[in-house]
């Protein structure tokens, strides 16, 4: 069996333990040292519970367990699904020393983490995730929160898991399609940070794709590192941050022009690294041969190649609402190269234009 | 004119001044001093909107401002309200570098303050309070929050203000009974830590109830800077804190049977306080003229002198649900002279229950 690995973040008083490996939640003794409360609500939705709510259950035997079952989806990430998490505490009068343990992807994390932040000026807050893409985004970073019709994650906290616990095992039940928008995030690291992971997401991203168990721990344990590397030096994002941003200023119009919901956030993000390694390119930053590379690593992981013909109007208007544009630019992470990103509103605008008129189109 | 103070609140880089003094709001460089952001949004109710929603917006020429007016009353203190702060900020398309400045007492300061707190994940939060209880409590310790049907500020943040503005000017306004509410969480200060301030007050409580400025200056600084003490040594509330809640869980307790808004939070403190020096004298601890100085002075204050009815057995039950509590036992804050309390509950029943039976009554 692969040997489950453990990373520490280290945030001072506020540190906390990501375990990461298959059948985490069958191991009694790791659930009880991450977990140390004795009053616990699990928050979960109705995909992830039927899954994986009794695995979770058993482990936490011993414990006065209550659940608040949400419905699934990021339409459901309101203030007003926060309540009814407040509500569910409330009525299972629980104290300060309770624990919230979130069940599920990132949306259930956002939605999980913010109830545990605000339930009484804040208590603590578990992660156990069961998506690729929250086990390598999510686990790091403290944000919680969630969406205003006026614009994504717009009310929410900055709140400190106590511990992540990422059950690999989870992923099999894991739709292929949701996979492979995880990996999308995950190439992401190599290409802003580590040369040496994209190389080696180039020799085993079949090995992930198959869900093969020490490829999923390695990788997962990397991008955890690497986002806290970035994280550990910018916890309120005024600055290298910005980088895990790659690929979402396209991304993020794409979503929003397709509508929440028919483009997954990594397909959006795997588009928008693709258009931002062209526009690095034709900046002449980055060599053909390396886009050549990234095209081929994200098609390779079933990722869409291109964008939808949004028209080049409509995705400046919706670049423009991206929380990185300073005095009216769109700020755009690039890259230099292969493992090295860089935030950047200094380029030729006509550049943009052109890339723009080439991938989403003249018009829509 | 009585010259304004200024006091700081040393939390390293969330350090903030508090500045007290008459007439502030028409000082348009101690206004411009505190409160950098361009973008500004005010929350206030109905009641003090009409009488100091123009001064401040005088105070504030030169910004965007926008406003945002809730009804009066802590029925009001709700997560829903708060969803209607967070919309006023969305729409009035707020970044994160604004300020919410809250006008008015505590309930506008808890409700603004967890709004921002909560977005954009933390914006710039102002306090102008405009009651004593607000001017002398709420400017310290960060807490912001709202009730939940399940119990008192049961949702919230701590969140800590970029600066406080109490211009005692706005007391002019303020009705006689919650000047008088405001005046026992002044005398808190005196019994809990300062017995020369308590004998400061048995000089000056006719001043204070006159509004004379330079004494309200010198008692809310001193109540701001004591409260800061005792929060800097125990900022998340684990042991000294517990000290700021002389005469609560008797307070709560008649709160609560009443009905929250029939008694006042001052006033139910007031009688908690009363009903602590009592218990604190039974148990030989206070001496019986102590316990006569402060009848006294509250009197003076014009606060009310006994609890309501409630009988024994209601009265326990409510205390039991304090968050003092710990292995069943009601903790209470005791005093061992003027100016030194302490938390405990290591004391005999008996002593509890002849107390409450000679104060609320046997049965109700």
């Amino acid at each position: 069996m692969t040997e489950a690995g453990t990373l520490t973040i280290d945030l001072g008083d506020r540190s906390y333990p990501i375990v990461i490996g298959p059948g985490l939640l069958a191991a009694r003794e790791r659930v009880d040292a991450c977990i140390r409360a004795r009053d616990v609500l699990v928050v979960s939705n109705q995909t992830v519970a039927p899954l994986w709510l009794a695995p979770l259950r058993a482990a936490l035997a011993g414990r006065r367990i209550s659940e608040c079952i949400l419905p699934d989806g990021e339409e459901h990430k309101t203030l007003a699904i926060v309540g009814r998490v407040l509500d569910a505490l409330v009525e299972a009068r629980m104290n300060r020393d309770c624990a919230v343990v979130a069940l599920g992807g990132g949306v259930v994390g956002d939605i999980a983490g913010f109830a545990a932040a605000c339930y009484q000026r804040g208590v603590d807050y578990v992660q156990v995730p069961t998506t690729l893409l929250a086990q390598v985004d999510s686990s790091v970073g403290g944000k919680t929160g969630v969406n205003h019709p006026g614009g994504k994650n717009l009310i929410g906290a900055f709140h400190q898991p106590v511990a992540v616990l990422s059950d690999t095992g989870t992923l099999d039940t894991l739709p292929e399609r949701e996979l492979r928008a995880g990996l999308a995030e995950v190439i992401k690291y190599g290409l802003i940070r580590d040369a040496g992971f994209f190389a080696w997401l180039e020799e085993h991203i079949e090995d992930l794709l198959a869900r093969e168990p020490a490829a999923l721990v390695y990788a997962i344990r990397l991008c955890c590192a690497c986002k806290a590397a970035i994280v550990a030096r910018d916890e309120h994002e005024r600055g290298e941050r910005a980088l895990l941003n790659l690929g979402h200023t396209f991304g993020h119009a794409i979503e929003a022009a397709a509508g929440y919901g028919s483009w997954l956030h990594g397909e959006a993000v795997a588009v928008g690294m693709t258009m931002a390694a062209e526009m690095s390119a034709r900046l002449g930053w980055l060599g053909r041969r390396d886009v050549g590379r990234i095209r081929a690593l994200l098609q390779r992981a079933g990722l869409p190649p291109d964008p939808p013909r949004l028209g080049r109007a409509r995705a400046l208007e919706l670049m423009r609402m991206d929380k990185k544009v300073a005095s009216g630019r769109i700020r755009l992470v690039l890259l230099e190269a292969i493992g090295r990103a860089t935030l950047t509103g200094d380029y030729p605008p006509a550049v943009l234009d052109s890339l723009l008129e080439d991938t989403v189109g003249k018009v829509a």
